[in-house]
Protein backbone atom coordinates (compact mmCIF):
# COMPACT_ATOMS: atom_id res chain seq x y z
CA UNK A 1 0.00 0.00 0.00
CA UNK A 2 1.56 3.58 -0.75
CA UNK A 3 2.10 5.78 2.12
CA UNK A 4 -0.88 8.30 2.27
CA UNK A 5 0.17 11.73 1.78
CA UNK A 6 -0.10 15.32 3.52
CA UNK A 7 0.25 19.27 3.11
CA UNK A 8 1.29 21.80 5.75
CA UNK A 9 -0.30 25.01 5.51
CA UNK A 10 1.06 28.05 7.73
CA UNK A 11 -1.04 30.83 7.93
CA UNK A 12 0.18 34.14 9.27
CA UNK A 13 1.87 37.54 8.34
CA UNK A 14 4.42 37.25 10.94
CA UNK A 15 6.34 34.44 9.43
CA UNK A 16 6.52 36.31 5.86
CA UNK A 17 7.18 39.41 7.55
CA UNK A 18 10.42 37.62 8.83
CA UNK A 19 9.16 38.28 12.51
CA UNK A 20 8.68 34.91 13.44
CA UNK A 21 10.31 31.78 12.12
CA UNK A 22 8.44 28.68 11.73
CA UNK A 23 9.04 25.47 14.05
CA UNK A 24 5.70 23.55 13.09
CA UNK A 25 6.71 22.37 9.42
CA UNK A 26 9.34 20.93 10.78
CA UNK A 27 7.60 19.44 13.69
CA UNK A 28 4.89 17.64 11.74
CA UNK A 29 7.40 16.50 9.49
CA UNK A 30 9.57 14.43 11.60
CA UNK A 31 5.60 13.31 13.39
CA UNK A 32 4.73 12.41 9.73
CA UNK A 33 7.70 10.64 8.95
CA UNK A 34 7.59 8.61 11.98
CA UNK A 35 3.98 7.84 11.19
CA UNK A 36 4.95 6.68 7.75
CA UNK A 37 2.89 9.90 6.17
CA UNK A 38 4.83 11.61 3.21
CA UNK A 39 4.52 15.51 3.82
CA UNK A 40 4.76 16.33 -0.39
CA UNK A 41 4.30 20.14 0.11
CA UNK A 42 4.46 23.16 2.90
CA UNK A 43 2.87 26.51 1.95
CA UNK A 44 3.11 29.79 4.21
CA UNK A 45 0.35 32.07 3.35
CA UNK A 46 -0.72 35.47 4.67
CA UNK A 47 -3.78 36.29 7.27
CA UNK A 48 -5.86 37.05 3.64
CA UNK A 49 -9.17 35.25 3.42
CA UNK A 50 -8.33 34.92 -0.11
CA UNK A 51 -5.17 33.58 -0.06
CA UNK A 52 -6.42 30.72 2.63
CA UNK A 53 -9.13 29.53 0.93
CA UNK A 54 -7.40 29.22 -2.35
CA UNK A 55 -4.92 27.38 -0.71
CA UNK A 56 -6.62 25.17 1.43
CA UNK A 57 -8.80 24.07 -1.67
CA UNK A 58 -5.35 23.22 -3.62
CA UNK A 59 -3.55 21.46 -1.05
CA UNK A 60 -6.88 18.91 0.19
CA UNK A 61 -7.76 18.36 -3.28
CA UNK A 62 -3.86 17.40 -4.02
CA UNK A 63 -3.54 15.66 -1.19
CA UNK A 64 -4.62 12.45 1.15
CA UNK A 65 -4.33 15.13 4.49
CA UNK A 66 -3.68 18.68 5.25
CA UNK A 67 -2.68 20.24 8.35
CA UNK A 68 -2.82 23.65 9.41
CA UNK A 69 -1.38 26.20 12.07
CA UNK A 70 -2.04 29.58 12.93
CA UNK A 71 -4.70 32.06 12.63
CA UNK A 72 -7.42 30.28 15.42
CA UNK A 73 -6.56 32.70 18.33
CA UNK A 74 -9.16 35.80 19.52
CA UNK A 75 -8.17 38.54 17.36
CA UNK A 76 -9.51 40.23 14.53
CA UNK A 77 -6.37 38.53 12.54
CA UNK A 78 -7.40 35.52 13.35
CA UNK A 79 -9.71 34.20 10.36
CA UNK A 80 -8.29 30.43 9.38
CA UNK A 81 -11.53 28.88 10.73
CA UNK A 82 -13.70 31.23 9.11
CA UNK A 83 -11.66 30.88 5.58
CA UNK A 84 -11.48 26.94 6.14
CA UNK A 85 -15.17 27.01 6.28
CA UNK A 86 -15.38 29.23 2.85
CA UNK A 87 -13.58 26.87 1.21
CA UNK A 88 -15.52 23.76 2.13
CA UNK A 89 -18.65 25.98 1.39
CA UNK A 90 -19.64 24.93 5.24
CA UNK A 91 -21.98 27.56 7.92
CA UNK A 92 -20.01 28.53 10.94
CA UNK A 93 -21.02 29.98 13.75
CA UNK A 94 -20.09 29.47 17.79
CA UNK A 95 -20.95 25.87 18.37
CA UNK A 96 -22.26 24.64 21.71
CA UNK A 97 -19.66 21.57 22.09
CA UNK A 98 -16.46 24.36 21.49
CA UNK A 99 -18.22 26.94 23.62
CA UNK A 100 -18.71 24.50 26.73
CA UNK A 101 -15.12 23.85 26.32
CA UNK A 102 -14.20 27.78 26.60
CA UNK A 103 -16.92 28.32 29.40
CA UNK A 104 -15.53 26.11 31.45
CA UNK A 105 -11.56 26.44 30.87
CA UNK A 106 -12.61 31.04 31.73
CA UNK A 107 -14.80 29.79 34.80
CA UNK A 108 -11.65 27.75 36.15
CA UNK A 109 -9.58 30.65 35.52
CA UNK A 110 -11.28 33.19 37.03
CA UNK A 111 -11.10 35.53 33.55
CA UNK A 112 -14.43 36.53 31.55
CA UNK A 113 -15.41 34.43 28.00
CA UNK A 114 -15.81 37.91 26.33
CA UNK A 115 -16.63 38.04 22.94
CA UNK A 116 -13.44 38.26 21.24
CA UNK A 117 -12.99 34.67 23.18
CA UNK A 118 -16.02 33.70 21.89
CA UNK A 119 -14.31 33.87 18.54
CA UNK A 120 -12.57 30.75 19.38
CA UNK A 121 -15.30 28.72 19.63
CA UNK A 122 -16.38 29.27 15.58
CA UNK A 123 -16.15 25.54 14.38
CA UNK A 124 -17.40 24.83 10.81
CA UNK A 125 -20.57 22.30 10.58
CA UNK A 126 -19.77 19.26 10.44
CA UNK A 127 -15.90 19.02 11.67
CA UNK A 128 -14.79 17.23 14.66
CA UNK A 129 -13.07 18.93 17.82
CA UNK A 130 -9.64 18.61 18.25
CA UNK A 131 -8.64 18.70 21.82
CA UNK A 132 -5.94 21.34 22.90
CA UNK A 133 -4.69 20.76 26.56
CA UNK A 134 -2.73 23.88 26.99
CA UNK A 135 -5.40 26.52 26.59
CA UNK A 136 -8.39 25.08 26.43
CA UNK A 137 -9.29 26.46 22.89
CA UNK A 138 -9.87 23.46 20.22
CA UNK A 139 -8.75 22.81 16.90
CA UNK A 140 -10.91 21.18 14.58
CA UNK A 141 -11.08 18.46 11.61
CA UNK A 142 -13.10 19.24 8.41
CA UNK A 143 -12.98 16.39 6.00
CA UNK A 144 -9.18 16.38 5.24
CA UNK A 145 -8.09 19.36 6.55
CA UNK A 146 -6.44 19.63 10.44
CA UNK A 147 -7.13 22.82 11.56
CA UNK A 148 -4.49 23.68 14.89
CA UNK A 149 -3.32 26.66 16.37
CA UNK A 150 -0.30 28.18 15.82
CA UNK A 151 1.62 28.54 19.09
CA UNK A 152 4.41 25.92 18.84
CA UNK A 153 3.43 23.68 22.20
CA UNK A 154 -0.34 23.98 21.08
CA UNK A 155 0.51 22.98 17.73
CA UNK A 156 2.54 19.98 18.86
CA UNK A 157 0.04 18.77 21.33
CA UNK A 158 -2.71 18.96 18.87
CA UNK A 159 -0.21 17.08 16.40
CA UNK A 160 -0.16 14.57 18.89
CA UNK A 161 -3.66 13.92 19.04
CA UNK A 162 -4.48 13.84 15.40
CA UNK A 163 -1.74 11.46 14.20
CA UNK A 164 -2.73 8.25 16.11
CA UNK A 165 -6.70 9.19 14.71
CA UNK A 166 -4.82 8.76 10.60
CA UNK A 167 -4.08 5.72 8.94
CA UNK A 168 -0.33 5.73 8.58
CA UNK A 169 2.06 3.42 6.19
CA UNK A 170 5.42 1.71 6.24
CA UNK A 171 7.51 4.01 8.07
CA UNK A 172 10.04 5.99 6.20
CA UNK A 173 12.99 4.93 7.17
CA UNK A 174 16.24 6.92 6.54
CA UNK A 175 20.28 5.93 6.85
CA UNK A 176 22.95 8.43 6.59
CA UNK A 177 26.51 7.83 6.00
CA UNK A 178 28.97 10.77 6.74
CA UNK A 179 31.39 10.95 3.75
CA UNK A 180 35.19 13.14 4.61
CA UNK A 181 34.85 14.56 0.69
CA UNK A 182 32.91 16.89 -1.37
CA UNK A 183 29.50 15.58 -3.06
CA UNK A 184 31.07 16.48 -6.79
CA UNK A 185 33.13 13.73 -6.08
CA UNK A 186 30.72 10.88 -4.33
CA UNK A 187 27.65 12.25 -7.70
CA UNK A 188 28.41 9.65 -10.43
CA UNK A 189 28.65 6.35 -8.28
CA UNK A 190 25.39 8.39 -6.53
CA UNK A 191 23.58 8.13 -9.29
CA UNK A 192 24.34 4.93 -10.46
CA UNK A 193 23.13 3.19 -7.29
CA UNK A 194 19.73 5.15 -7.07
CA UNK A 195 19.37 3.96 -10.48
CA UNK A 196 19.78 0.27 -9.41
CA UNK A 197 17.98 0.91 -6.22
CA UNK A 198 14.59 2.88 -8.25
CA UNK A 199 12.06 2.25 -4.76
CA UNK A 200 14.73 4.25 -2.31
CA UNK A 201 15.70 7.76 -2.67
CA UNK A 202 19.42 8.99 -2.45
CA UNK A 203 19.98 12.65 -0.94
CA UNK A 204 23.84 13.93 -0.69
CA UNK A 205 23.82 17.18 1.27
CA UNK A 206 27.33 18.73 1.55
CA UNK A 207 28.73 21.09 4.56
CA UNK A 208 31.73 22.80 5.31
CA UNK A 209 33.47 22.21 9.03
CA UNK A 210 36.74 23.71 9.61
CA UNK A 211 37.26 24.45 6.65
CA UNK A 212 37.12 20.71 5.40
CA UNK A 213 34.25 19.89 2.90
CA UNK A 214 32.38 16.69 3.66
CA UNK A 215 28.73 15.33 2.45
CA UNK A 216 25.95 13.69 4.04
CA UNK A 217 24.70 10.72 2.15
CA UNK A 218 21.19 9.93 2.83
CA UNK A 219 19.37 6.69 1.38
CA UNK A 220 15.43 7.11 2.57
CA UNK A 221 12.32 4.37 1.75
CA UNK A 222 10.65 1.70 3.42
CA UNK A 223 12.51 -1.45 3.00
CA UNK A 224 14.74 -1.49 5.67
CA UNK A 225 16.83 -4.50 4.28
CA UNK A 226 17.33 -3.05 0.79
CA UNK A 227 18.10 0.25 2.68
CA UNK A 228 20.65 -1.50 5.09
CA UNK A 229 22.06 -3.18 1.20
CA UNK A 230 22.46 0.09 -0.69
CA UNK A 231 24.32 1.41 2.69
CA UNK A 232 26.90 -1.48 1.95
CA UNK A 233 26.88 -0.73 -1.45
CA UNK A 234 26.86 2.97 -1.24
CA UNK A 235 30.16 2.72 1.54
CA UNK A 236 31.90 0.55 -0.88
CA UNK A 237 31.67 2.96 -4.21
CA UNK A 238 32.08 5.88 -2.20
CA UNK A 239 35.61 4.44 -0.91
CA UNK A 240 36.44 3.22 -4.16
CA UNK A 241 35.97 6.42 -6.42
CA UNK B 1 3.41 53.04 -5.01
CA UNK B 2 2.60 49.87 -4.38
CA UNK B 3 5.36 47.47 -3.02
CA UNK B 4 6.76 45.19 -5.19
CA UNK B 5 5.50 41.38 -4.27
CA UNK B 6 7.33 38.37 -3.86
CA UNK B 7 7.63 34.56 -3.50
CA UNK B 8 9.88 32.01 -1.57
CA UNK B 9 10.12 28.36 -3.20
CA UNK B 10 12.56 25.90 -1.30
CA UNK B 11 13.31 22.94 -3.32
CA UNK B 12 14.00 19.55 -0.92
CA UNK B 13 12.82 16.49 0.21
CA UNK B 14 15.15 16.63 3.07
CA UNK B 15 13.23 19.53 4.20
CA UNK B 16 10.04 17.43 3.99
CA UNK B 17 11.16 14.35 5.65
CA UNK B 18 12.17 16.99 8.71
CA UNK B 19 15.81 16.34 8.42
CA UNK B 20 16.26 19.75 7.73
CA UNK B 21 14.79 22.97 9.31
CA UNK B 22 14.81 25.61 6.63
CA UNK B 23 16.18 28.91 7.56
CA UNK B 24 16.29 30.98 3.96
CA UNK B 25 12.71 31.76 4.19
CA UNK B 26 13.47 33.73 7.39
CA UNK B 27 16.59 35.20 6.43
CA UNK B 28 14.98 35.84 2.94
CA UNK B 29 11.82 37.62 4.62
CA UNK B 30 13.77 39.73 6.69
CA UNK B 31 15.96 41.06 3.87
CA UNK B 32 12.76 41.54 1.63
CA UNK B 33 10.95 43.65 4.61
CA UNK B 34 14.09 45.97 4.91
CA UNK B 35 13.95 46.07 1.10
CA UNK B 36 10.57 46.99 1.04
CA UNK B 37 9.61 43.96 -0.86
CA UNK B 38 6.13 42.26 0.14
CA UNK B 39 6.94 38.69 0.50
CA UNK B 40 3.74 37.41 0.15
CA UNK B 41 3.99 33.51 0.38
CA UNK B 42 6.32 30.98 0.84
CA UNK B 43 6.28 26.86 -0.94
CA UNK B 44 8.11 23.85 -0.32
CA UNK B 45 8.34 21.07 -2.52
CA UNK B 46 10.27 17.89 -3.32
CA UNK B 47 13.10 17.37 -5.47
CA UNK B 48 10.35 16.35 -8.42
CA UNK B 49 10.19 18.03 -11.83
CA UNK B 50 6.85 17.68 -11.87
CA UNK B 51 6.65 19.91 -8.41
CA UNK B 52 8.79 22.44 -9.14
CA UNK B 53 7.75 23.55 -13.20
CA UNK B 54 4.41 23.32 -11.56
CA UNK B 55 5.08 25.80 -8.23
CA UNK B 56 7.68 27.99 -10.54
CA UNK B 57 4.72 28.73 -12.83
CA UNK B 58 1.67 29.29 -10.61
CA UNK B 59 3.94 31.92 -7.99
CA UNK B 60 6.35 33.51 -11.13
CA UNK B 61 2.62 34.34 -12.64
CA UNK B 62 1.29 36.00 -9.20
CA UNK B 63 4.20 37.78 -8.00
CA UNK B 64 6.54 40.20 -8.77
CA UNK B 65 9.80 38.06 -7.85
CA UNK B 66 10.22 34.77 -7.32
CA UNK B 67 13.54 33.16 -5.49
CA UNK B 68 14.00 29.39 -5.04
CA UNK B 69 16.91 27.79 -2.84
CA UNK B 70 18.42 24.48 -3.09
CA UNK B 71 18.63 21.81 -5.79
CA UNK B 72 21.66 23.42 -7.82
CA UNK B 73 24.39 20.98 -6.63
CA UNK B 74 26.73 18.65 -8.95
CA UNK B 75 24.28 15.66 -7.59
CA UNK B 76 21.30 13.55 -9.74
CA UNK B 77 18.93 15.18 -7.22
CA UNK B 78 19.92 18.79 -8.09
CA UNK B 79 17.44 19.21 -10.93
CA UNK B 80 16.07 22.60 -10.26
CA UNK B 81 17.70 24.56 -13.35
CA UNK B 82 16.62 21.97 -15.36
CA UNK B 83 13.26 22.18 -13.98
CA UNK B 84 13.17 26.29 -14.12
CA UNK B 85 14.03 26.21 -17.54
CA UNK B 86 11.01 23.31 -18.16
CA UNK B 87 9.06 25.67 -16.62
CA UNK B 88 10.04 28.86 -19.15
CA UNK B 89 10.14 26.56 -22.50
CA UNK B 90 13.89 27.80 -22.22
CA UNK B 91 16.84 25.68 -23.97
CA UNK B 92 19.58 24.68 -21.14
CA UNK B 93 22.98 23.23 -21.32
CA UNK B 94 26.89 23.71 -19.96
CA UNK B 95 27.47 27.32 -20.59
CA UNK B 96 30.57 28.86 -21.70
CA UNK B 97 30.36 31.73 -18.76
CA UNK B 98 29.56 29.28 -16.05
CA UNK B 99 31.94 26.99 -17.54
CA UNK B 100 35.04 29.45 -17.09
CA UNK B 101 33.92 30.58 -13.41
CA UNK B 102 33.82 26.64 -12.66
CA UNK B 103 37.59 25.53 -14.99
CA UNK B 104 38.71 28.76 -12.44
CA UNK B 105 37.36 27.54 -8.99
CA UNK B 106 38.53 23.73 -9.47
CA UNK B 107 42.07 25.24 -11.01
CA UNK B 108 42.47 27.41 -7.76
CA UNK B 109 41.41 24.39 -5.38
CA UNK B 110 43.23 21.51 -7.42
CA UNK B 111 40.40 19.93 -7.61
CA UNK B 112 38.88 17.96 -10.97
CA UNK B 113 36.35 19.51 -12.64
CA UNK B 114 34.27 16.13 -13.57
CA UNK B 115 31.19 15.63 -15.25
CA UNK B 116 29.26 16.25 -11.93
CA UNK B 117 30.89 19.27 -11.16
CA UNK B 118 30.07 20.39 -14.65
CA UNK B 119 26.20 20.01 -14.42
CA UNK B 120 26.54 22.96 -12.33
CA UNK B 121 27.30 25.37 -15.43
CA UNK B 122 24.22 24.21 -17.03
CA UNK B 123 21.96 27.66 -17.14
CA UNK B 124 19.27 28.35 -19.28
CA UNK B 125 19.53 30.51 -22.38
CA UNK B 126 19.01 33.85 -21.31
CA UNK B 127 19.58 34.04 -17.96
CA UNK B 128 22.04 36.19 -15.90
CA UNK B 129 24.71 34.56 -13.51
CA UNK B 130 24.01 35.37 -9.89
CA UNK B 131 27.64 35.36 -8.45
CA UNK B 132 28.55 33.02 -5.73
CA UNK B 133 31.36 33.88 -3.68
CA UNK B 134 31.04 30.78 -1.17
CA UNK B 135 31.71 28.11 -3.70
CA UNK B 136 31.62 29.33 -6.92
CA UNK B 137 28.79 27.52 -8.37
CA UNK B 138 26.84 30.49 -9.88
CA UNK B 139 23.03 30.90 -9.31
CA UNK B 140 21.36 32.58 -12.24
CA UNK B 141 18.10 34.73 -13.04
CA UNK B 142 15.82 34.13 -15.65
CA UNK B 143 12.95 36.75 -16.36
CA UNK B 144 11.43 37.01 -12.48
CA UNK B 145 13.09 34.08 -11.12
CA UNK B 146 16.03 34.28 -9.16
CA UNK B 147 17.46 30.44 -8.75
CA UNK B 148 19.58 30.20 -5.53
CA UNK B 149 21.81 27.47 -3.85
CA UNK B 150 20.34 25.67 -0.75
CA UNK B 151 23.56 25.81 1.72
CA UNK B 152 22.38 28.83 3.82
CA UNK B 153 25.88 30.52 3.87
CA UNK B 154 25.75 30.57 -0.26
CA UNK B 155 22.16 30.85 -0.08
CA UNK B 156 22.51 34.43 2.07
CA UNK B 157 25.22 35.59 -0.11
CA UNK B 158 23.22 34.96 -3.44
CA UNK B 159 20.41 37.05 -2.01
CA UNK B 160 23.31 40.02 -0.82
CA UNK B 161 24.23 40.13 -4.40
CA UNK B 162 20.43 39.97 -6.09
CA UNK B 163 18.37 42.38 -3.69
CA UNK B 164 20.37 45.26 -4.43
CA UNK B 165 19.49 44.83 -8.46
CA UNK B 166 16.29 44.65 -7.63
CA UNK B 167 13.53 47.97 -7.37
CA UNK B 168 12.55 47.75 -3.68
CA UNK B 169 9.40 50.22 -2.10
CA UNK B 170 8.77 52.09 0.49
CA UNK B 171 10.77 50.22 3.73
CA UNK B 172 8.01 48.26 5.47
CA UNK B 173 8.51 49.45 9.14
CA UNK B 174 6.88 48.15 12.20
CA UNK B 175 6.63 48.79 15.80
CA UNK B 176 6.09 46.43 18.93
CA UNK B 177 4.21 46.76 22.18
CA UNK B 178 4.68 44.15 24.80
CA UNK B 179 1.35 43.65 27.02
CA UNK B 180 1.10 41.65 29.87
CA UNK B 181 -2.35 40.83 29.29
CA UNK B 182 -3.68 37.87 27.01
CA UNK B 183 -4.51 38.80 23.67
CA UNK B 184 -8.52 37.67 24.30
CA UNK B 185 -8.78 40.91 26.76
CA UNK B 186 -7.11 43.57 24.31
CA UNK B 187 -8.87 41.72 21.11
CA UNK B 188 -11.61 44.48 20.82
CA UNK B 189 -9.79 47.68 21.51
CA UNK B 190 -7.87 45.83 18.90
CA UNK B 191 -10.45 45.49 16.76
CA UNK B 192 -11.22 49.02 16.57
CA UNK B 193 -7.81 50.51 16.11
CA UNK B 194 -7.28 48.57 13.14
CA UNK B 195 -10.81 49.65 11.68
CA UNK B 196 -9.00 53.28 12.39
CA UNK B 197 -6.26 52.37 10.51
CA UNK B 198 -6.50 50.76 7.40
CA UNK B 199 -3.42 50.95 6.07
CA UNK B 200 -1.70 49.66 8.54
CA UNK B 201 -1.75 45.99 9.67
CA UNK B 202 -2.00 44.68 13.59
CA UNK B 203 -0.70 41.46 14.60
CA UNK B 204 -1.56 40.16 17.88
CA UNK B 205 1.10 37.28 19.32
CA UNK B 206 0.22 35.59 22.55
CA UNK B 207 2.92 34.00 24.83
CA UNK B 208 3.11 32.32 28.07
CA UNK B 209 6.74 32.76 30.31
CA UNK B 210 7.19 32.11 33.29
CA UNK B 211 3.14 30.88 33.52
CA UNK B 212 2.53 34.48 32.80
CA UNK B 213 0.37 35.37 29.67
CA UNK B 214 1.29 38.55 27.58
CA UNK B 215 0.74 39.32 24.32
CA UNK B 216 2.94 40.69 21.50
CA UNK B 217 1.17 43.44 19.62
CA UNK B 218 2.80 44.77 16.34
CA UNK B 219 2.09 47.39 14.21
CA UNK B 220 2.95 47.37 10.70
CA UNK B 221 2.97 49.33 7.92
CA UNK B 222 5.11 52.43 5.67
CA UNK B 223 4.05 55.19 6.73
CA UNK B 224 6.10 56.01 10.39
CA UNK B 225 4.20 58.65 11.47
CA UNK B 226 0.77 56.88 10.95
CA UNK B 227 2.48 53.97 13.09
CA UNK B 228 3.16 55.90 15.34
CA UNK B 229 0.05 58.09 16.13
CA UNK B 230 -1.35 54.03 16.11
CA UNK B 231 1.35 53.17 18.47
CA UNK B 232 0.49 55.51 21.19
CA UNK B 233 -3.78 55.05 20.85
CA UNK B 234 -3.16 51.28 21.30
CA UNK B 235 -0.92 51.86 24.21
CA UNK B 236 -3.41 54.48 25.66
CA UNK B 237 -6.24 51.93 24.72
CA UNK B 238 -4.74 48.41 26.09
CA UNK B 239 -4.04 50.25 29.70
CA UNK B 240 -7.84 51.41 29.68
CA UNK B 241 -9.46 48.27 28.49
Amino acid sequence: MPNPTAAMLVIGDEILSGRTRDTNTNHLAQALTARGIRLQEARVVADDQGAIVAAVNALRGAYDHVFTSGGIGPTHDDITADAVAAAFGAPIDVRADARAILEAHYQRTGLELNEARLRMARVPDGATLIDNPVSSAPGFTLGNVHVMAGVPAIFEAMVASVLPTLTGGDPLLSQMIDVKRGEGEIAQPLKELAQQYPDLSFGSYPYQRNGAHGTQLVVRGTDAAQIDAAVVALSRLVSQS
